[in-house]
């Protein structure tokens, strides 16, 4: 059957071209002072892509683009696919030789770059020259250059290249087809109900696995995007009431941060905030839902086009108690409108009892998974080593279908040979009311192998001792699990709002 | 690129699959005392499957249903499905020699009949030996079923094959592929934001377009079907309190009909009413409005699964007067988010001038346009003649991107020359107050060649005289669309609900 008027390549790119169409004069990007229409946003994109065009950029080839989340990330996110070339987001808080790494890995040809980040650019690319920066002149060239469309041909051909954080070894680049950004995206606005009086705050970074499609989505529903160069809570809350934030996602510390901003809360509107990116406390949950944020909880990875999960909420949950109700939406959930299946599997590959306790490693597949890592057929060999994608997340299947986090594979502290779960601690330790945040992680020992210590960061304003706190643990777990010792102040973080064991360990 | 874990089938038992897992105690439909769970559902699907094996049903094999809207119809969208077989859903409205025709052409090897038209099946096949029937022994042979699951080769495969009514000659098979199926559901649940929490009421035939395809996409959301084997205004009234009814789906007349009912209005929650299959009066939306309903208005056909265009509401109109409102409701408006481009063509296939007068015929293409006829290559052609599917409705391209009817082709009355757009007469007949619906069509005229005439049925309790609408559309239209003659009375209709503008024509 060859009838091509009933086949069209399923493509992101299609949903501006839609919008630009549809939703012409509606604001599309508001980023500071500057206020775009879609019809705007549109013309600036094809030109975008003409303007590569003109830089040598030909069909397949990688642009990398190394900017905060502002107007130039989002039409990067179309520019770069209107010219049939493959989108590869730079993480703004890497070094310049990680960064380095990235361009000479990906083969990048050109690299676009925010204003506020050039140096860093400079220093990056100082002895590749054979990748073309666009700076400063970026509005200049834009001016000048002319419209290009190059259709895709393959919906499963690449478009997107996102480089894993890489807490060891190299940064992987998890290759995006067409097909599954266009069919995550969907997703987003079936779950979300994203419409076109929709108006997203991008409190996530662009650069974090796309935003979850959520550059996107937002333009398949004809919603506005708000873009946020840097996260601070005070104006996240001021652009909540004034720009009518209907939408926002982020890590768990983003969300601890807007909690504990001076200015939080006193919403006159339903805001529907997507959690994820790393378990969150049910403490954690309680307090947004406390402020009136409308919280969703999502899982997912770089691997899986961002949140594959959704913990889908239960209109029978609604008569339970606040802390069993976020209990509930601290579980990761079920596979999304347009995953395949989620498996807890055990180490031969098999499903583990469905009882809520039984541990065994996430697996997935489905439209929403990658295609492998770039130029890397071993990593990709070793993720998927049946067919099935392993998340390297260790989690239990509840017997309503429902998948919960122990932990990543790694962060188990594993103690006179009884797994504790970080997380576990970790949520212990953030429903004691003093608690912003806390990190769990294995500390050595002669006699157990391992044992658990914290890290952990108080509210503003608030007190409590390590005595306090070991207390308050040991009301809730095994005194086994009551971490040996707990160390006040900031916690490290990587450039999506993670907190970064691996440095923690490393001060061990 | 062969990546299998990142590629499954687009198909629209997946939808199936999920909620069985994910919202498998919920309820999946209602049909009388009947309740059954997803899990219930999926399990008879499964079942359906494995006894049309039973009976030979081999992949790619055509499998007709005969059913109002009841659970089995319902089942058999997934059931034949699971076989890996084709669903031919049959009017019930038709005759026994018009189901006849369908069964041969299609080649139907089993026909699942409702208990209520067991003996109109009977008749359909006296002389069809080769098809099997199946009726009041469907529950029996179920129970005695195994589970059988088809794996879908290639989502482009036929699913289903739905047969125009055919105001002129044979009907012909719409050939629906899986993947147009999946994403044109996945486009219902985004713009009608459907959730696991919606009740739909099944006041549309699911045999008119697989219910545009809300068969599958109230699956897709995990909400409940409510079945209803009749179109009943006060038994729906009804069913919308007692079931907590959020969604339903119809043609003008059956929204008249709501309208008209003794216990219409009342309702405590938000109900969404789709309005398609015709173009609706402003005035009748605007009744609709008046009594809570919150009305969107659809525009497809039989060739492009249902809806392929959504009237997309803007917020700037909020502040408009009701009636202009209505007026822009109306309008058949935009491609849905998974369509390809919506066009007005003149009859060379260029763009028509979007100035909102110039007429034109609609054309589109996209994922959610039908394979083609069946087994009718010729019509195929006709349809089709460049790539562009031809819909053989008349619009015009408003400025801002809306499409809007003026007629179907072949109602347009051409008067001394003049084109009068029957649609537009029927409009301000239904804009007084005495009138519930209106038909007008063509009569044969020596002076004028054609002459509209009208037919028309007013609310309950109120009265007219063909004076006094003829006054009143003369005070909205010019002289010459004023019809002749108003015949008042009940209008002949279509199994959808149409109105039947052949057999009007037929009495002239």
């Amino acid at each position: 059957m060859t009838a091509q008027f009933s086949y069209e390549t399923l493509t992101p790119t299609a949903f501006l071209d839609r919008s630009a169409r549809v939703f012409r004069n509606d604001t599309a990007v508001v980023d500071g002072e500057i206020r775009r229409t879609y019809a705007e946003l549109r013309d600036r994109c094809l030109r975008q892509s003409g303007m590569l065009h003109d830089l040598g950029v030909e069909p397949g080839d990688r642009v990398a683009v190394l900017a905060p989340n502002t107007a130039l990330m989002l039409e990067a996110h179309y520019g770069v696919l209107y010219a049939g070339a493959v989108l590869v987001s730079l993480n703004t808080r890497l070094t310049g030789p990680e960064l380095r790494f990235i361009l000479e890995h990906s083969g990048s040809r050109v690299l676009l770059v925010d204003d506020s980040l050039v140096s860093l650019a400079r220093e990056a690319t100082a002895d590749l020259p054979d990748v073309t920066v666009v700076a400063d002149d970026y509005e200049e060239r834009l001016a000048s250059a002319r419209h290009r469309y190059v259709p895709l041909g393959d919906e499963r051909s690449m478009i997107a290249l996102n480089y894993t954080s890489g807490t060891t070894g190299d940064p992987k680049g998890v290759m995006y087809h067409a097909r599954g950004a266009y069919l995550q995206a969907l997703a987003m606005v079936a779950h979300f109900g994203l419409t076109s009086d929709s108006t997203y705050l991008w409190t996530l970074p662009m650069f974090h696995c796309n935003g979850w499609t959520f550059t996107w989505a937002v333009t398949a529903a004809g919603g506005t995007h708000v873009c946020l160069p840097k996260v601070d809570p005070v104006r996240i809350w001021e652009l909540v009431q004034t720009e009518g934030v209907t939408h926002l996602c982020g890590a768990p510390t983003v969300l601890a941060s807007l909690v504990d901003a001076p200015n939080a809360g006193g919403i006159d509107h339903r805001v529907v905030a997507a959690i994820g990116g790393a378990p969150p406390a049910p403490a954690l949950i309680e307090r947004c839902t406390d402020l009136g944020l409308d919280i969703t909880h999502l899982y997912g990875l770089t691997e899986t086009y961002g949140p594959a999960a959704i913990c889908e909420w239960r209109s029978e949950w609604d008569v339970l108690p606040e802390d069993e109700k976020a209990r509930l939406r601290s579980r990761q959930g079920v596979g999304n409108v347009v995953a395949g299946e989620l498996r807890i599997v055990d180490a031969m590959g098999s499903d583990v009892p469905a009882d809520g306790e039984t541990t065994g490693e996430i697996a997935l597949r489905g439209n929403n998974v990658m295609l492998g890592y770039y130029n890397n057929p071993d990593a990709t060999a070793r993720a998927v080593p049946d067919g099935w994608f392993r998340t390297g997340d260790i989690g239990v299947m509840h017997p309503d279908g429902y998948i919960e986090i122990r932990d990543r594979a790694k962060d188990v502290i594993i103690s006179g040979g009884e797994n504790i779960s970080s997380v576990e601690v970790e949520s212990a330790l953030i429903s004691h009311p003093a608690v912003l945040e806390a990190a769990v992680v294995a500390a050595p020992s002669e006699k157990w192998g391992e044992r658990p210590v914290a890290y952990v960061t108080l509210r503003s304003g608030a007190s409590a001792t390590e005595d306090e706190l070991r207390t308050h643990v040991r009301s809730q777990l095994a005194g086994f699990k009551v971490p040996d010792s707990i160390t006040f102040g900031p916690l490290p973080k990587t450039a999506s709002g993670k907190i970064r064991k691996v440095e923690l360990r490393d001060r061990l």
